[in-house]
């Protein structure tokens, strides 16, 4: 058997197929997809064509081929349904597991274990936890609802500073050249132009290093505009977790995921809004990335994931796929 | 000669032919546009097609017809341009004036003025202002951006209201029952893929009287919402005073415009936020609404439109227009 984890973001999208021992077969990468975006067949397209390029890396290998394919905006049953029976149209010979991001990013996460919360900060954002048999997940809401919490609410938030400032509505911020710099805009004015004709949600994410660099250099719009998305993503956590203790005090360690989390600036920021004794939300490293986590889906689907797969050596190995 | 104002807004768009007396030809009404989602080829075909409905409903009519059509979204001069040259090869026998839709509603609530700040909600926003010879605008960015004190932002956060609640993460509101109503949705988590794959901007600027009757009724988020909306609305007043006044102190009275700033209660918050006297912007009713500035801004091109024009009988026949 095979076992494939597909990670889908908003931004680009991640690959690994895996033996039954749990060896590494191949690797692959693609551009990210969108549900909401690029509707159903084209993301159960762009699915498929990054499976089948990985297993043809994967060289020859036998039995069957289980999948597990984890993206963003699979919020309703009736979505999920229409979603797999295009994936199964279009590739019969896999066994197909779909699933949101959030729930292999908790894989990830969290392998074997049984209470977290995890939040991811890409091009989109959503927090997702388990405990006790429950699950819940908060935020998530896409962008055209504005993604609080995410790259491309960072991106957002930056873009208006510069316009806030520009119509005499706030400070001056020294984000405004490399951002304008990074779109080949000469005037503030023209972003809005910009946003409108020429911006994907992925490519208003794609300013969040610009913000988190200025952050990183004290400007103080920046400053505020990380720290809002941090906070933002925080009560997230705070919400997934109230959702599934109910009214029992025991600890729900939180995790992070996604592009933006992986910035040690950003996820020191989210810890620290984390860091209420209250919200009784310890720190938890994360033990592999979100693609490893639909590696698991995919084995536990065939009913051969436990804990056992879980060795350091295991983990390590993945750890380089990130 | 036959003037033509034209009032292209985000949900529809209204028309007003006048003769040189200043007499009503005729009226129209048709579809609303906007330049970033439909594209100015599409846009201006709208337009052409409603001032000649328009002109065909007011009989036979001598002279050349001079149009002023106001349109929001209208930012940079290079996308003037581009859709004044498409109007003119669409429909050359018409001498076309292109102008934001802050500028005609600014001519309607000023006439002959030379001072003021006017601010716009309707399905989007953004506050314009006239001093001494200097103009400036504020806000006025967009859905894509989330158009903050636009009839847009209030359904927007009242959506966001549902899912803050939803997720655990914000107060019951007593908007549920009547927004999922409006939506023909069953429950809240549909609202995800409802927006993304069925709303556009003006479908979520078509909850404000709902979320406006709410909070007419108590309700404290949705209190909270039209506040907030309202305060966004007053801050970009403010703003654009201030950038036109420099050092002066000098009294720039304000008005309002659009759809959504035609409910008493919404004006009422919006006033209250700007009653400040240190903003020195006292309320100031609108003479005419905004297809009628468009009207005036026709006149003016042609170098016809004077005070003269502006006798009250004159704004009573327009007032019926609105």
């Amino acid at each position: 058997m095979i076992f494939v984890g597909i990670d889908v973001g908003g931004t680009s999208s991640r690959c690994v197929a895996v033996d039954t021992a749990g060896k590494v077969l191949a690797r692959g990468g693609g551009p990210g997809s969108n549900v909401h975006r690029h509707g159903i067949p084209e993301a159960a397209q762009r699915a498929v064509t990054l499976v089948r390029r990985t297993l043809a890396g994967a060289g020859s290998a036998d039995g069957p081929v289980h999948a597990a394919v984890c993206t963003a905006g699979l919020d309703t049953e009736e979505t999920a349904r229409t979603f797999a029976a295009v994936l199964r149209d279009l590739a019969p010979e896999v066994v197909w597991r779909l699933e949101n991001d959030a729930v292999a990013a908790w894989k990830g996460a969290f392998g074997a274990g049984e209470s977290g919360v995890v939040a991811i900060c890409g091009t989109g954002a959503v927090a997702f936890a388990r405990h006790d048999g429950r699950q819940a997940r908060a935020g998530g809401w896409g962008a055209a609802l504005g993604d609080e919490g995410s790259g491309y609410d960072m991106g957002r938030r930056a873009l208006l500073a510069l316009l806030r400032h520009q119509d005499g509505m706030g400070p001056a911020t020294s984000l405004r050249e490399p951002v304008l710099n990074h779109l080949g805009l000469s005037r503030t004015e023209s972003i809005i132009d910009h946003v409108h004709f020429h911006m994907q949600p992925s490519h208003v994410a794609a300013l969040a290093p610009l913000v988190l660099g200025q952050a990183g250099e004290g400007d103080e719009v920046a400053v505020s505009v990380v720290d809002g998305v941090a906070r933002s993503l925080a009560g997230m956590v705070a919400a997934a977790a109230r959702t599934v203790r109910g009214n029992e005090e025991r600890e729900i360690p939180f995790s992070l995921a996604g592009g933006v989390s992986g910035d040690e600036y950003f996820a020191g920021r989210v810890r620290r809004h984390c860091a209420d004794p209250a919200l009784l939300t310890p720190w938890h490293r994360p033990e592999a990335p979100p693609v490893v986590g639909a590696v698991y889906l995919a084995m536990e689907a065939a009913g051969t994931f436990s804990a056992v797969d879980l060795t350091q050596d295991h983990v390590d190995r993945y750890q380089t796929c990130n």
